[in-house]
């Protein structure tokens, strides 16, 4: 099981990437047959490929991120976070919980994303 | 799947009993067959008489419980909270971040609570 330490920083890499990086560094965070399910409820997406394709909509957007509270709880992360893109002119904010579990490399092998429309703030 | 509002109805539910109800109480929100890990890598609680046993420490400290953020997603809740417990001259602060999940009356069919010792405020 990771150090809490190795487990924050994996999250706050994350965040930066999901803001900075491409889909595909994104989808390199995740262990090979990592599982995503965003939001919670909807079918989920299994393997690295399919992972990266999940994050490729956000190529196209600016992206702003910042990390509001976050637990590491036994070698898992549960965390909000806000999250705003621009594309098109449009403006989109919305603040998810996700949690997110790891392998001893701190490669996030699940990730499960808790939010729904009621949350988005269309500014 | 319960309504959004039926769900965060019963999460604010969880929170005033976790705040002033017996542990009777608290454990009567929970489905008979539900299982509680808290905090998240600790073993699991089965069963309304075992989640009664966990909760029963509370009956002998002052509670008080605030919601911080929620989230309701495919019928699941994710929200962090603020719980202040006083008991023998002593204030215990902690904000967890929990994951519930319901069946179709809003019973609470398990709970997981990430926090760690690094997150408890002894004050």
């Amino acid at each position: 099981m990771p150090e809490p330490d190795r487990i924050r920083a994996a999250v706050r890499r994350y965040l930066d990437t999901v803001a900075t990086g491409t889909a595909a560094e994104i989808a390199a965070l995740y262990h090979p047959d990592a599982t995503l399910e965003d939001p919670v409820g909807s079918p989920a997406h299994t393997g690295r490929a399919a992972i990266e394709k999940f994050y490729s909509p956000l190529e196209s957007a600016r992206r702003h991120t910042e990390l509001l509270s976050l637990r590491v709880s036994g070698g898992n992360a549960a965390f909000s976070f806000r999250v705003v893109t621009e594309t098109g002119g449009k403006t989109i904010m919305v603040e998810p919980i996700d949690v997110m579990t790891f392998d001893v490399d701190t490669q996030i092998t699940g990730m499960r994303a808790f939010w729904s429309a009621d949350d988005v703030d269309f500014g």
